[in-house]
């Protein structure tokens, strides 16, 4: 066979198996696995490398406004860069529904900010805030005909937060188009009522942000949304879970028979909530939510990822400029933490921290790190086998990794658009030295080397949780 | 010495100890406790009797309003009579908020219904419905200092429930004040969605009643409860608990640290479903909230009884007639489940009840009879130890069982004001045979000899929770 | 009435209840509580003291060998004196069987030690160490007739633990005859397998003592003792619980159905394995097993005191002198820990340090106290109502408790047999002034005022568990 | 390339993937995934067909002897005939210590038994009676060293259980050398007494066999081996789980941080007790241990399955003539089901069940099929990437199968030496119709096409969970 390309030499990871093996790759899609392949013009030497799938981050938020004026740090072109820098191949970034507003017009805007500008591949979850029983009998199976087969609740934040009754009507009409739908578990009013009582007592700062998000306040919304879940007899995705109390709530309700899937996030692994209690507004670099937790909750976090009860490993990367342009962050969250806009960058170290922290520190293994970061999440939201891995017919989306090769991080090593890294100076072994979309190469040695707009729009099919 | 009356040979049971003495009464008072009293003009002979403190019924609603104009079945008058036969000395009853009323304005209107119409002694506890800041902040307060010690919340009924941000409020000031706050425990929201599925399927029978509000919908409503008490650090009493998930609940909250007392019911206890599911509007004589489950929620029930669980087996008693003066009831009721009145009268057959099923099949001894039945009741809604016990100084509070005499239990038996019992021949074997309050004879041998009016209204001291 | 003797105005606590009034006793038995008794010409003011059952320990070692020629550090005298002093009047100790003697024998054995010699009441559990099928099926039932209606197997100590045949077989012959059996729950093969390791290892010391038997080997054992008895189908009672896993296996039995009696002990409470961490022989004075654990194992074992997890508080004193006369022990205990005999003196402390650190703390009741100290006991050994109780009819078997009396608790307050107490230096609030047994003072503020000899043998009743 | 052998169109299945490809072989191994293949003179044909993992089976009894001079049913030569019929391509058997010889001694006789017998490849597990100092210190690490890297000890069966101490051992010795022990866990003594208690009441039928069983027996001993290994630290195989408490007590021990693999087999899905109560010794066919057990066990087992409690599926083949030549079976069984072997057949059958039942059933998906049935065999016990999977490099051990082929079990399609198989009658969907091993057709459309011999012996290496 004549291939467009061939990766010679490397030792190939799928979410099962690790093999020294040619990959031949003709029309961007893998063609070949086999020893000595040879008929190709571009053949790139992978000695020493792990070929992996490129990994599919499918937790992002891109361009997304967070109130006050305030403007997300990435736009489509500098998020899906730095996900490439870091190993990404696709990413499922969300479409927010305004109040009001339908989620057909949603999508548009959307697709408005990502179209031509994006350097990997790109679907979007839809963040469902009024689902008006037009919004959920007519759109949303539309919506799902067409592709965007999963969908985002908030049981958190006073604008995005749904009812009961809401969540429940939406999880009721993903059962009937065939759509999964990922919750945001904290209880608003029990975090509203110790912002009231924190304020009172004069805690302004950034730490009170994870005190009065306490574990109960997740671990009660994380069971509630499992108990509607249940009545309506439909999965859900549980998702940035950050401590064992959660967890074993998702344990519990799969013993009784509901399809559960938890993700969990490198800031519930790398960081505690002594982070977020540091002078001026240093803390606030931390500022998450759920936030994070403590050291026997990191384990709790290790423990899952190893023992199955997460699925799923994303970044929840939520980019806020610390110095943004007109100071209004830093200027509304010196007056109070409840002003501090609530999330962390983290798109391109999500995967060389798992890696490093994981992989090389003896945690998981290389076939369960390939599962967490990409196969699980193509298979769960509709996109396997077109994604997440290294099969004849899969798209040629591929990372090298150097296992050896050791990085500080630096967030000028990361090519966002946000102007810190909570992970700054962090050591790792181990980095992606080429991400390649479709057969192209898109960076390699840290260095760009696509245009943008080559990433594209992703239809999705239905979640094989429920198809 | 001395006394009024004397009750001799009788057994005497308190909630630890079982022993064979004389009751020296003086002034409505237990004076002496001992062998051989001789010094009274009026001497009960209670060979062979078991002399118990009077049963304490800490959940019954009496004289409340249901909406749609119709008519609870039990005035303060019939009530407490009813209540007297069972053996029961006092009863907490319920005295509700009307959206819009001050807290005052409603306990005038229930003090002016019970006013000289009580058998029995009587305390209320306030159902908050419109805790306004004012309610909360002003009100409460005030009505704690008065004796009013405990409230309820509800979470389910549309025109009754909290939502979590007002019962976080009402936990928040019951713990400023000292007050204890019992919480109904069902997800309103859940139950609405799946009355619209039943409905909309053309399931309209009483049966569906108890499908509409699923085990899970009281284990999540417990859950929350419990999580929302944890985060305002504060007790709570989890009121009629019907199975085995919810008690779960309850024991992973105090292994968490958290103060929570449980309570039971008669109806979780001989009830099934099945008894709902029967043709006409019978089915309706068996609806109450939460519903009686199946036989494996007996047994667990049971189980919370024998092992601590439960520290409250109370009525809930909450009558409707079933053929009420206007027909309403039916009528509607027979249009759909939905519009049939929640509650089952019980007041008068709790203790028989758990005195035949459980103290003479061997599950729970006599003490623990007592405790269930009136010490705890006595103690936790700061009553004890002028009710709730045989001591020194305490209220000659007793009921005389004849634990021999077998009943068969009828409607008739019950002096109610409801035209049921659900328990309707059921075959009991012990029965109180005299009840006495502050040393007077009220009910023997199932004939009231007292007048009403006798009861009084007991202000209350700070549950020992708390104080 | 005329009475022996009257204790005046003190505050009467029992299990259940606390109120004020005067004690009457005649005969050595109590025959009035009421106030203002005034009959007789020996009248005790109790005025600002609590009025309680005196402590019964249900579990002491005393006269018992140890092998090697080591002795117990107290004979009946002095360990009765020393029980006294702490506010006990009844303990029950152990008769130990040696292997190859018959049950009868070791008997008069310990009989012989104890008559004549006692303060306070005496009864005696059995250790099975050789259960024959004539030990089983000829002895065990005369002497359950005989009133020694419990015993208790070891699942430790080379030379006393028995296997697992044998312990089914222990608990068939006590189900058959309605005796209840004690565990000590260790794992022995556990334990030398990490004592061959530790000493593989170089390590020797005291503190090796608390590391080679882990709560893994107790939760083991615990969990093999408890399915060993639902196979059997009968209750036991699990001794000296050190941590939550072990009371863990206890709650999952109870959930399972079967009957589990759970006790703790001061040492659980009040010390750690860090105690045992000192230099030369110093650790030695903490060696007990199980062990002490760590401060998480203390709250745990205060949650379950709380929570009902455990209904009886013993010492498992088990007296060792240090400086033994011919000094074998040091000699011995410094080659190895595995040499040093295990066990700690506690019967004068128990009750003291529970008072203070439990009631005047807060974390438990009068109530608690009492049932935890003396009334469980005596309902679940068979002593019930002649002891463990203040009750018309029950002998006169009381402490006198100053509230406020502040003690810095010392080896010589104790007036026991050992040379020290781990407790040296411990400041507690709350002492019993006066310890009464049969209506006669036996202590008063510190001093012996009876004669030994007057403590009498308790022939016993089946447990109320059983009966 | 020019390949030996094509499988063409047919669909890949791995443990994670699964995709339309042609598979190149070379020399026995895998040499080509790719479309399109063409060069080789031998194409087979795999339209509509699954290509998939043959399936190896880590847990078969063989030539093994039972005592009393009772011969298991299946040689080598028929076993791994069985076994290939019903889609295997690898299986582990058993080599059974005898008491007092050494395990070289042991080896060489079961080598004997298999050298030119197999169709099949074929690996061992020691079975360890006798762990004496030289079997551990000295023999163990040789046979390690030589490819011998799992052993299993029983806690149950007289004359081949170990006592606590020298599983402590056992394990120890696995630590030390890399291995990987298996247990099998049921409380021996326990089992011991229950059958002394049936045959006492005149209970000798087969079904008794369940009943002297319990959970409770094989829960016990589940939490013991789980806490030894705890103690020792080291990595355990619970084979054969057969109810949901015994998964309970896996899933706690990794959350308490213990790695353990769980495995179930059919006869916990499909079997249950009420098959050993038929009359005469019909039930004598489904006698096994632990035995069957419910309809909720089964559920619980197949949760297990999907939640990832059980890594492995496997067959526990232990096949006993029912009519044995000399009818020793019956004669013994009959008198008491104490002497009825334990053991049932199903090497060949595992597949097809677990194929039909969870892959068609939709209870699992294809890649957990191939996941639970090789991969993690090959995996866990030292034989991947050569044996488990279809990768490059891997051997050509594949097994065809027809989805849609519709099989009535019978034991004439079985080819075994078994003269019934315990699921006559049962109708699956799906079936093995090519069983090739190293690239070599074993058997094709039930017919056997190789000779025995061609079956090879596989040395291993260590466990992925210790290496």
């Amino acid at each position: 066979m004549q291939f467009d390309r061939i990766i010679k030499n490397g030792t190939i990871v799928t979410a099962s198996d690790t093999f020294v093996a040619d990959v031949g790759i003709i029309g961007g899609k893998i063609a070949a696995l086999a020893n000595d392949l040879t008929d190709s013009a571009d053949i790139i030497d992978a000695s020493g490398l792990y070929v992996m799938p490129g990994g599919i981050d499918s937790h992002v938020h891109i361009a997304q406004p967070s109130g006050d004026g305030i403007v997300m740090a990435d736009d489509f072109e500098s998020g899906t860069r730095s996900a490439a820098m870091g190993g990404n191949t696709s990413i499922l970034s969300f479409c927010m529904q305004e109040k009001g507003d339908s989620l057909r017009h949603s999508l548009k805007v959307y697709h408005d900010k990502a179209d031509g500008e994006c350097h990997i591949d790109v679907a979007f979850h839809m963040i469902v805030t009024d689902p008006t029983p037009a919004v959920l009998g007519q759109e949303l199976p539309a919506l799902v005909e067409d592709g965007y087969t999963s969908f985002k609740v908030f049981m958190t934040y006073e604008n995005l937060r749904l009812r009961d009754d809401e969540i429940l009507n939406t999880l009721d009409a993903a059962k009937n188009t065939g759509a999964l739908v990922m919750v945001h578990c904290e209880n608003e009013d029990a975090i509203r009522f110790l912002i009231g009582q924190h304020e009172a007592n004069g805690e302004f700062s950034a730490k009170s942000h994870a005190t009065t998000r306490p574990i109960a306040a997740e671990r009660e919304a994380t069971h509630r949304a499992l108990s509607l879940a249940e009545i309506v007899d439909t999965p859900i995705v549980i998702v940035h879970v950050s401590n064992r109390e959660a967890m074993e709530e998702m344990e519990r309700a799969r013993v009784r028979g509901s399809k559960v899937i938890g993700e969990t996030c490198p800031q519930y692994l790398m960081l505690t909530a002594d982070d977020l209690d540091q002078n001026e507004m240093e803390g606030a670099k931390f500022v998450c939510s759920p936030p994070p937790r403590d050291k026997a909750s990191q384990d709790a976090c290790w423990d899952g990822l190893q023992r199955g009860v997460f699925d799923l490993f994303s970044s929840d990367h939520c980019p806020f400029r610390f110095d943004d342009p007109e100071g209004k962050l830093i200027e509304k969250g010196k007056k109070s933490f409840r002003w501090i806009p609530n999330g962390i960058p983290g798109v391109a170290t999500r995967l060389p921290i798992l890696f490093s922290e994981g992989v090389q520190k003896g945690r998981i293994d290389l076939n369960r790190f390939v599962a967490l970061t990409a196969t699980n999440h193509a298979k769960l939201y509709g996109m396997y086998p077109q994604k997440g891995t290294i099969a004849i017919g899969s798209d040629a989306d591929i990372a090298l990794w150097d296992p050896e090769k050791n990085v500080t991080i630096t967030n000028d090593l990361l090519a966002q658009g946000c102007d810190y890294t909570p992970y700054e100076g962090l050591e790792v072994t181990g980095w992606p030295v080429l991400t390649m979309v479709r057969g192209k190469t898109v960076v390699k040695d840290g260095e760009l080397s696509g245009e943008k707009g080559y990433g594209k729009y992703l239809a999705r099919q239905k979640s094989n949780l429920i198809a």
